[in-house]
């Protein structure tokens, strides 16, 4: 069955854009097709090369990070950080409830549990006064470390992430985070080019990560990023990454459990140059954004959803909510819009819905059900905004 | 302090291979820039693509294996392989204790603990006869499970690995395997292009793992696969490597915790161009390696090492064995080598005396330890050869 609401907001769909069309993809009109084809020339495709560590100076740079250490996609990227701020086996760690499953999956890495935080309706990331209330309620300071009362596990660490590029209340988050002696660790997978009062995500906690997967704001195929402006944790997160070997002109020698988290130099090619073209990506999905704001201005029962204010996002995927209760008009518009070929889709499934994560720890979670349920991202790409 | 034996053996080495030469670069001639450019060209580079498709169609082929799961690199094709061979938290997993450290670190990433067995000098792999000595001396069958007595935790699989690239006595180690009711999984990583009476490594276990690092005999930048012949073990193998996502037109539910561990599809590109080029490059290796043979045959000291019979090598890297005792001499030949700017390379570290692993369960290692001391890598790329 069709609503009318849902129908109509296809019809101004079609308005903007013309289907087919993807949800994100990738746009390579800069040195991509060179640069990769110089390391295939140069045979430096692999774990060495100049790529690699252009990229990293590129991202310190572009993000005000004092370091940046690349690896070989965004999840990677989240274990170790987690590793470095100190999260160990049998803690829990904080994140939001509405996130991609890898951020529960990065905590599940270290050996710890994931414990759910509700998001707000304003940024669609973690809500700071329901952080507040929820530590407050649930743990208590021992010796200086913060325990789960209700679990007798330490809370080892805290992760807010930008929903769709959109930051979230980093700043209040990093202060409650401080009341309560917790490391932040900021998940910026999908907020490269977002800005908080004019620093980039992802360098507001002790450690933050990005990640270059295919469908982000910019790509290396698969890859990803530790942002820290910590120099030991740089060069920990580097020997992490690398397999934890000792350098030396000849010996193999690891001195600590590690991982083969390095991004190839090939990948690394292809993110030099996608970053090169940051500025232009960026405007071209904040034309379309505006697009569709003005678009869907005056539509009955469906709100485009924009920035924060305060903030500059990245507008990686754009959001629609529908103001009806419940999901029938999102799903009448998932089925219509992805039937005519505009790919469209809802927000993650609630981690607390998910079989291997329903029953760990949680705040009540009434805003990220209402958003799973009106919410859906519509088509993002650079390219359906360069004719501007 | 320079000795003869070693100075000759530098000398003899310069014979065979000019001045600078790395250990093993990759060698790209095919039609490796042609795929990569298509896959910028059409926007393909991510998480899905035809490249990956046909790549895993040409191992499976190429091996034998009836499945191929393409991965993000060798240490989480092995970690995978390893969860599907039931190995859990808290068990352990049989080792050789000569092999690269990521062997021990997929272990580790499963939760369990390593438990090292010696190899062998007529393939450098693990010992058959060490590994039945040991696993009876130490286990026991409680209800079907094979129980370490002096650890009390059960063990979980055995991991025999080919030693540059020649295959170890694969057949024996099975067989003992299935004595203890234990899986195998082979860490072929090393040993494309090998085989044992015609059968390809990796192919002969439970599960078989590749690596396609910067450093192998083919390489996709960074890369690894899994191998399996049983269809359901390959379809969990997909699904754990790919986030665990069920498949859904626009929803997303994951329905295990899982791993970000695809091979993008630019990655899967170089791979399809190195794998139509592997009759080649094992034609030249194998011609490296005579050359080699001939070179060192009445030398004093040192012998070449050579693949063990029954077995077709890859002679991925080359190898030289020192017949002094101790390690005095292939320190020796390493520093001059080097100097010289020929690159060569002890053995790995024998796991075992690794910080991180120093307290794992082992059986004597006498082997391992005298190969250490006694082996040296030698230059081993293909276009080194390539001049015949």
């Amino acid at each position: 069955m069709t609503h009318a609401v849902a129908a109509d907001a296809v019809e101004l769909l079609r308005r903007v854009i013309a289907a087919p069309a993807a949800l994100h993809e990738p746009c390579f009109h800069g040195n991509e097709e060179q640069y990769v084809s110089e390391c295939v020339r140069t045979g430096w495709v692999s774990s060495v090369g100049k790529f690699v560590d252009r990229l990293e100076d590129q991202l310190s740079e572009y993000t005000g990070a004092r370091h940046a250490v690349a690896t070989v996609n965004g999840t990677a990227a989240l274990h170790v950080a987690l590793l470095l701020a100190g999260v160990q086996p049998g803690d829990e760690v904080i994140i939001p409830a509405m996130t991609f499953v890898a951020t529960a999956n990065a905590v599940v890495n270290c050996g710890a549990v994931p414990h759910f935080i509700d998001i707000e309706d304003r940024t669609l990331g973690m809500a700071a006064s329901v952080l507040r209330a929820r530590l407050s309620e649930v743990t208590r300071l021992h010796d200086g470390t913060c325990i789960n009362q209700q679990t007798n596990r330490r809370v080892a660490a805290i992760v807010p992430m930008h929903t769709f590029g959109h930051p979230c209340d980093i700043q209040q988050l990093c202060e409650t985070a401080s009341e309560f002696g917790l490391p932040v660790v900021e998940d910026a997978a999908e907020s490269l080019g977002s800005y908080v009062d004019g620093r980039h995500t992802g360098t507001m906690g002790c450690l933050g990560v990005l990640s270059f997967n295919g469908n982000k704001v910019m790509t290396t195929g698969g890859g990803g990023a530790i942002l820290t402006n910590d120099e030991s944790l740089a060069v920990r997160a580097k020997h992490l990454t690398t397999t934890g070997k000792r350098p030396h002109r000849w010996h193999y020698e690891h001195d600590c459990h590690a991982f083969n988290y390095r991004m190839p130099n090939i990948n690394a090619a292809l993110g030099c140059a996608q970053l090169e073209q940051m500025d232009k990506f960026l405007a071209a999905k904040r034309r379309l954004a505006a697009t569709y704001r003005a678009t869907f201005q005056d539509a009955a029962g469906v709100q485009f959803f924009d920035e924060p204010s305060g903030c500059r996002s990245n507008f990686w995927l754009n959001a629609l909510r529908f103001t009806t209760p419940g999901s029938t008009m999102r799903d009448s518009f998932l089925r219509e819009s992805n039937d005519a070929g505009l790919m469209t889709r809802p927000c993650w499934t609630p981690l607390n819905r998910l079989p291997m994560y329903d029953q760990c720890p949680a705040s009540e979670l009434p805003v990220t059900q209402r958003v799973f349920e009106s919410f859906v991202n519509i088509p993002s790409s650079v390219k359906l905004a360069e004719s501007d």
